[in-house]
Parts: structure tokens; C-alpha cells; sequence
């Protein structure tokens, strides 16, 4: 009889070329399965909340797997660590039910973009933030990303080559927030197209630097045209941040470790 | 006429064997007095504040050259830095008079050694702090620091090999801080001996953890002897995180950047 477990997983995207599989480099996600592997003898296939694009960061990705390995549940995050490269952790692991499932669960994503304003970039930051020059308008890219807040059609941000039955997504934070002399968008969502946030914010970063109006966003948004919206922003500076569902916040888990 | 110039560099120091140029590696320096050829045309010798060990990071060292370069001052951070890897950046450059000298005229310098604990050693701290799986007891922690204030012989704790005139130092500042998950040591004083922050550390994380009484640190400071006091931690928790100098003061530079 074998159970399912579910983790939240941190990594540092650079060297990977994200989240699924790929056949062009190594992705996160394959090598926790060979982890698994080496821990549990099994050969099993780890679910992810969604995919992240090469690059991108994740705090909390939540992922599961069945198993019949006898092992405490808990046990799986410290197990898999030891086998693990430090840029990839299991931050915490816990045996759920077979109803639940990584993906089609999740009710809502946080993503967090950060920048990184001054005249050189910063060492400690070069992997996790993007650097820009002139410190951008903060209130005008705040009142740019009022606009995606509630439900929308969001084709104009979204990657040409996508197939979606529909492209209407509902945000629920939208915000840019200056921490520690970093400035971090936070947006969260019932889900999100492909390059959605990163179409968002290169979009914002023209608002900030005054290149475009902040009603530029709730234009794009009503031309569904992905040539009114701004340029795809680096990957690098984005992060998966929080994943909630029902009965499971990893905000919640991060915040007792 | 050549002219003194004087940087403030940052660098993560995973991949160097230190600040100062040695047989077995790569310092920073070097890296930097390379760059400097580029710019310049001259082969440049670089003078630190002092020396970092392997492994160890700067969040602000400070070093002075001598050129002839007709470079605007401030220009020099911009130009090396098209020049350097990620993980070496000049955050400022300014002239200065020929009396000033990086390692001489520095009167104070404060270091920061970073715990992360928890169960789990996160992803993003893994280069820059020392993960222990124990909450270790701050309030005992910062009765063993308040010990090293002021004026106090520490030849308990410099490693073996050193040869010094005097081993005496003045500490302005010893405290543990929690910050944002992390617990962060911050030590200020007019010198210090070789590895004598990673010793303190070594031996205050023992009186955190409980096998070690706070006063230890106390009396291995009146018996002199390195048996006395703890192993000294890792290099990757610690950053050369301020210099002081009479019209120098690096935090106040990089509070305005």
C-alpha cells in the first residue's frame, strides 16, 4: 500500500534549466528523482506545482511522489538532503492524501521578482535579483500593477506558442514593495501563463523608468495584444515564493522550520 | 604626477583562497590587480585593508593604488567591473591623498559571521552562513561576547604559527543579533589576530549550544592559552563587513549608493 507524500522544495535555478525534464540540461526536478532513487530503491516520478522556466528560483515549490518506502515521513526531507547539491533542498516533507496532487490542488501561487537598484551590482545578489541602474518610480509601477489585480484576460502577457483552452486568470496581490534596499514585486495568483510575470514586470520596469504611462498595463490588458505589453524580464530575478492549497500554506510550514 | 585612488571592493569569497595573492590559488586581489592592467595599461599593486582567509566574503574591504591613469576617480569601480567575474564588484572609487593607506591608516574594522539554523541548510545562505541544525541560546551567547569588550590580550585566540609584537586588542562592539531568520555575530575592533573571529565564534557556538559556560571566554582571555578556547568555525559564515578610517567610513558610502 503506498502513501503519497508531499515536499517543499528551495532551490537556486542558475545552473538548472528549471523545474520539468528537459532534453537540453539538467532540470531540478530530475535530480531529486535520482535522489529518491538512491533513498528508496523506487524509480518515481516527482509532480510539481507548475513548472519554473531555466533560471528561476523557487522558495517554495511543492512537488509529490508515491512510495512504498517504510520510512517516518518527515524523514524523506533530511534523507533526500543528504543526496542533494546545496543549490536544491527539501525544506520539509509529510505524508497527504491520494486526492491531493501538487498541481491540479494548488489554489493560489505567489511569485516574487526582486531588483536590485544602484549604480553596480551587488555580489551577494547577482543570482536571485536583476540589477538596474536608476532607481525606478516606485508609485507609478504600483499604480501600473493595480491594474492586473482581480480577474483578467491576460493573453497580452503571455508567450507566443502557449495553447490554453483559456487565458483569464484571477490576481489577488499585486504590489511592489522596497526591502532592505532591494525592491521586490510580489504578485499572487490562481495561476499563471507562461513568462506571465516576467511579461508583468518588463512592462513595469518601462512604467518605472518613465519610458511608458502605467495605464499601458490595463491597455494591453484590454487589447489582449502581447505587443502592448513591455519585454520579457530576465529569469533570473524572479522566485516561486508560496504555494497554497486547501489544507497546506508553505508560508505557514517556512514560517515554524 | 600619479595619484592615489582608494576602492571599496565586495566579493563572495567561495572561490578564492582570499584576499592576499598566494601560491595556491586564486586571491581577489590578483583578480582585481589583473582587471586593473586592463584598464590602465600599468601593472598595478593593490594594498588591502588586510587580509581575508579562503573562503572568506568582504561586504566592504577597502584598497588604494597608485596610477597614471587620466581616469575621472569615480570612474575606475565603473571600468573594472565590465572587467570583473560576479563575484568581485568595486563598489566606489574615490582620489586620495598620499598619506592614506589601506592597511595603516585603518582605525577600526567590524566583521559579521552569520549562523542559519533550522532543520534544513537553506539554499540561499549556503555560501554566506553556517548552518547549525540547533537554535543556539543568544542571551548566553551575548554574555560570552560582552566578555571581549575593550581593551584585552587575545593570544587565546589566534591560531598557532602567528608571530606578532603584541597580541593585545581594543573591541568597540560584540553582540548576537537575530535578523530575519539568520543570527548574526558583529564584531568591531582596532585589529585582529590571525583567525581570532572565527575562534571567538568557534567558542561562543559551544556556549550556545550549552557545553560550554559563557565565562569560558573569559577565562581563556586571562590564561592566554589556545586550549582554553573553542575550534575555530568555518570560514564561509564570516564577511569583513566595515572599515573605518579617519575620513573614511565604508558603511556610510554604501548607505548612500
Amino acid at each position: 500500500m503506498s502513501r503519497r507524500i508531499r515536499i517543499i522544495v528551495e532551490y537556486d535555478g542558475t545552473e538548472y534549466v528549471g523545474w520539468q525534464t528537459q532534453l537540453n540540461g539538467i532540470a531540478v526536478q530530475e535530480v531529486i528523482e535520482h535522489a529518491l532513487e538512491k533513498v528508496t530503491g523506487e524509480r518515481i516520478i516527482l509532480h510539481g506545482s507548475g513548472r519554473t522556466d531555466s533560471g528561476v528560483h523557487a522558495r517554495a515549490q511543492v512537488s509529490h511522489f508515491d512510495t512504498d518506502a517504510r520510512m517516518s515521513a518527515d524523514k524523506f526531507a533530511f534523507a533526500l538532503n543528504t543526496m542533494l547539491p546545496n543549490d536544491i533542498r527539501i525544506l520539509y516533507s509529510e505524508e497527504t492524501n491520494k486526492e491531493f496532487h501538487a498541481r491540479f490542488s494548488a489554489k493560489r501561487k505567489e511569485y516574487c521578482y526582486t531588483l536590485q537598484p544602484g549604480p553596480h551590482a551587488r555580489v551577494f545578489t547577482s543570482r536571485t535579483a536583476l540589477h538596474v541602474h536608476l532607481h525606478p518610480d516606485i508609485d507609478r509601477m504600483n499604480l501600473a500593477a493595480s491594474y492586473v489585480l482581480g480577474k483578467h484576460d491576460f493573453a497580452a502577457f503571455m508567450s507566443a506558442g502557449s495553447k490554453l483552452s483559456t487565458t483569464v486568470r484571477t490576481i489577488y496581490r499585486s504590489e511592489w514593495v522596497q526591502e532592505n534596499g532591494l525592491i521586490r514585486y510580489y504578485v499572487s495568483g490562481n495561476g499563471f501563463l507562461y513568462n506571465m510575470v516576467r511579461i508583468l514586470v518588463g512592462t513595469m520596469l518601462l512604467v518605472g523608468s518613465g519610458k511608458l504611462d502605467p495605464e499601458t498595463v490595463k491597455h494591453a490588458l484590454s487589447t489582449k495584444n502581447r505587443t502592448d505589453a513591455g519585454d520579457t524580464a530576465p529569469a533570473h530575478g524572479l522566485c516561486l515564493n508560496r504555494v497554497i492549497y486547501d489544507d497546506f500554506d508553505t508560508e505557514e510550514i517556512l514560517q515554524r522550520l
